[in-house]
């Protein structure tokens, strides 16, 4: 059978009563079924508690009279959005909407090693994560044929200290005239500046180390030569302070004295490509709220 | 700061629209705030679908007029729940409700082993288990220093396969006379039949193998028999089909060919009281519901 | 640096005094270092003990005079074998030895599902499976594609009940022609018989079950009716008695009530392919032994 | 069947050739069999290849001829040791022996936290843990009534910034007086100095975090403020250097948005116990060698 259309909500407001009962009685009076609703409220050391929430809403009966007399005579998606933001003006709530038939468009950034860029592609390829890849990008040429196999343009854009300013601006412009949603950074080598971060849709990227231990170059090596028991990886959003963005999934495998640092490079393959993964299809199901320097994965 | 009395409502339903804003919306209209809520939605393979619900409400405002007038005039708890039920008359639905000022009576059947039995106590007295522990009940004295080192009133029952409907009998005698909620089998090694599980409130079971694989005695030797390589426990309600029931949580832990069936008893002994507590802190706390042979964890 | 070439020998033999000094000894009398060395000594609940040993040794000495007189005057690998199949005939031992300048050579069998199969060919392309892939077999062409794009020659044997054993028969041709040490069944849908396993080299399957629970089709479907908490993969050799070959390696993930079986698939999707990969890279690195159901994996 | 007794030496050594021949040789000549052998190369990226064996000798041939041969005339623990020595003066090594008929003597350290208290102490009388606890030491009187419930004598000896040098002498005095031969910090929440470390036997110590990450005080809510979706637990040996002793074992468990920092101590507490567990086993049944800043496990 197949799926009906569904607008996922994902609602963020000062905590106050009755928040459920009006985000939801909000589309059951517009005779619209909530599929999937979940919330949480988070109460913060500081400052006052915070609610948050997620809803799937099927679509099918968004044409119906009782639609079109709640949402003021229309029954746009448009006009859906726009008595949803009268809504949350009154509860002082941020709130952003994906629609199930409209997939996120992905770019992905790679280098040279291919791990996370064949397992993305190919969970794409296999209907688990929700989206269209249209570009590859690269600062190397090696995963050309990689990307040409799987039938994805693949823009080659090298780069050095003193070209990074112009070779940013070029991904800009692909992304844009791409209609790029998201970036994942799927084992990117390089550190994108600050400028280029505030004006690129959401950026994903995976750091081979359990953050916060492991900052910075080698996490395996500086793993190795403190001789943890465990080694890990994280999602996180890319932020101007490297590899400090919310994290987004994180994951761990166990390691001995046996495995040197090469050896805990293949062991932790496994753990980043699963873990960027997790926190890319968290992100196109439009899961992961931002709340400070965390997020919230509904 | 101490919480707020809440009351924690279950709810379970032939899926139809508007049912989660129609539940918060019956506390919103008496005032009351939803602390915290959670659903799914069942897809059965056979039946139509079945929505499950976990309602936290705050108590506080249910002596205010506008629960008063939404309650019929009476703000009484029973008054709440006359009146929940006339709302899930109408959606065919079942539920239960659990205050959290009126934690659930716990009575743990032991025989000689003590890990679960400290755990369970400790945990409880630690406050992480919201519940009393007024009894414990053993078909062997071995136990009673560790009951009397806790304070716990401890009954000795043996039990031979002649005895068992008189010994069985007894259990249930002293169930009633001390209002238990919910039975505990820490590490209990005896059977317990059909006429004592249909006349006693909920039993929870820990079985030391990962059901349904190694059903029945000495699951570390049939699994190590077996060459297996995660060993694992599995705590269940007891139903009248032996190691059959609706399993609440699961876990494993990794062996080797070096651990024989004795190592594979220890391991497997953290394993069975993390998982054992884990299940009777779900239920505790009212997240559980039993569908058919399966459960829903909210 | 380069590695050395090694000599990686695999013994069995009843427990005895003294057996890790003389199957030590006997390198080190040849002036053959050795660079690991692991045993394992079970103690069945029948039987005498039985006594496992694994030896990597650096053969880089083996044309030396001390080797030459400790050889019998040879210095070739078949004198080396010869000199110590004398030493295991005294401590009824059984043994085998694996070169790392000869890579076994793998043929994949797999039917539509491509996961597993990218999944080993791009880690023997990333240097972690120490081998060679010459042939894809399967009963669709559906991967042949994916075989091409990776070069390997791909053969189609379409097959059906009437036709099985011809089929079989060509597949051991094709076994023999490629000089094939070792069959991997990447998701291959496919029962073999006893004829074609007794003439096959060792063949090595993924079940997507955590065995011995759920034996058979559609495990996952099994498991979900069954409401268990955790679903795993088993791979393991396969024997005649379908999912009862010794064990190699599992592992599980923690699914929900949430997750309808679709959802368990995809999930079970990654534990195969690590465990499938394990398990195969384990045989490559000759670290495998079968005893009786069970492995031990030194 | 009750084990022989045995003999379990750990030894250390720059590589070179025969090592494992010749230290098995040497209780193969003396007609000692080796029941368990493991050992392990490593290769620094600076300075030579290090190696490490540990070997559990069957001690009952001690008194034989054979042995006595061997040993020069004696057959006394003293004549291996001293025979042994020799070896390893050739062999450049460093050693160390333990038997398994001295069980270690061990004190536990405590402040006002049960739960790691109780833990090991109930393993210990389980028969997990080889060691006798001869006595606890706490600067709280809180935990009085547990170490009397187990007979085990207590010693409070309070502590502030002006009194800490006196204290620490009387706890070196009573680690003296009872001849205590591992010191395992079981939540002890004071930090010791490093004259203390210096004088003391070995310290094990618990922390509540996945190290390096979060280091120093309240790492759970270190580790909620960041947003981490795993937290953990690390035992370590202590040094001078606070929270950077060698690692001996780790374990992390998963949380969500939905714990809060207190949620997160409940978690945490179980990862801690089974850590410390796990660590003070290893140490305990001799497995653990310290080189520089990491651990080798055997």
């Amino acid at each position: 059978m197949s799926s009906p259309v569904r607008a996922i909500f994902l609602v963020a407001a000062p905590d106050q009563p009755g928040l459920v009962a009006r985000l939801a009685g909000f589309f059951s009076e517009a005779g619209l079924n909530i599929l999937d609703a979940s919330n949480h409220t988070d109460l913060p050391e500081e400052g006052g508690a915070r609610f948050f929430m997620r809803l799937v809403v099927d679509l099918t009966a968004l044409a119906s009279a009782r639609a079109q007399q709640k949402l003021g005579g229309s029954t746009t998606r448009k006009a859906l959005e726009a008595s949803f933001q009268g809504l949350c003006t009154e509860l002082s709530a941020t709130w952003s909407v994906r629609y199930s038939d409209v997939p996120p468009r992905v770019a992905l950034l790679v280098t040279r090693e291919s791990a996370c860029f064949y397992d993305l592609v190919l969970r794409q390829r296999q209907g688990e994560l929700p989206c269209e890849i249209p570009i590859v990008i690269s600062n190397h040429p090696t995963l050309e044929p990689v990307a040409e196999g799987f039938r994805i343009p693949f823009f080659c854009l090298p780069v050095t200290a003193a070209t990074k300013p112009q070779q940013e601006a070029q991904i800009l412009e692909l992304l844009r005239r791409h209609h790029i949603d998201l970036v994942v950074l799927a084992r990117y080598m390089q550190v994108l500046s600050d400028t280029f971060l505030q004006e690129a849709p959401p950026v994903i990227n995976i750091h081979h180390g359990f953050l916060p231990a492991f900052q910075g170059a080698k996490p395996y090596h500086q793993a190795h030569a403190r001789g943890v028991k465990l080694i890990g990886a994280t999602a996180h959003y890319a932020t101007k302070d490297l590899d400090q963005g919310p994290i987004i999934e994180q994951d761990v495998a166990r390691v001995t004295h046996q495995q040197g640092p090469e050896e805990m490079v293949r062991v932790g393959r496994d753990v980043e490509r699963i873990v960027l993964a997790r926190a890319v299809r968290a992100h196109l199901e439009h899961r992961v709220l931002v709340e400070g320097r965390r997020t919230i994965v509904l």
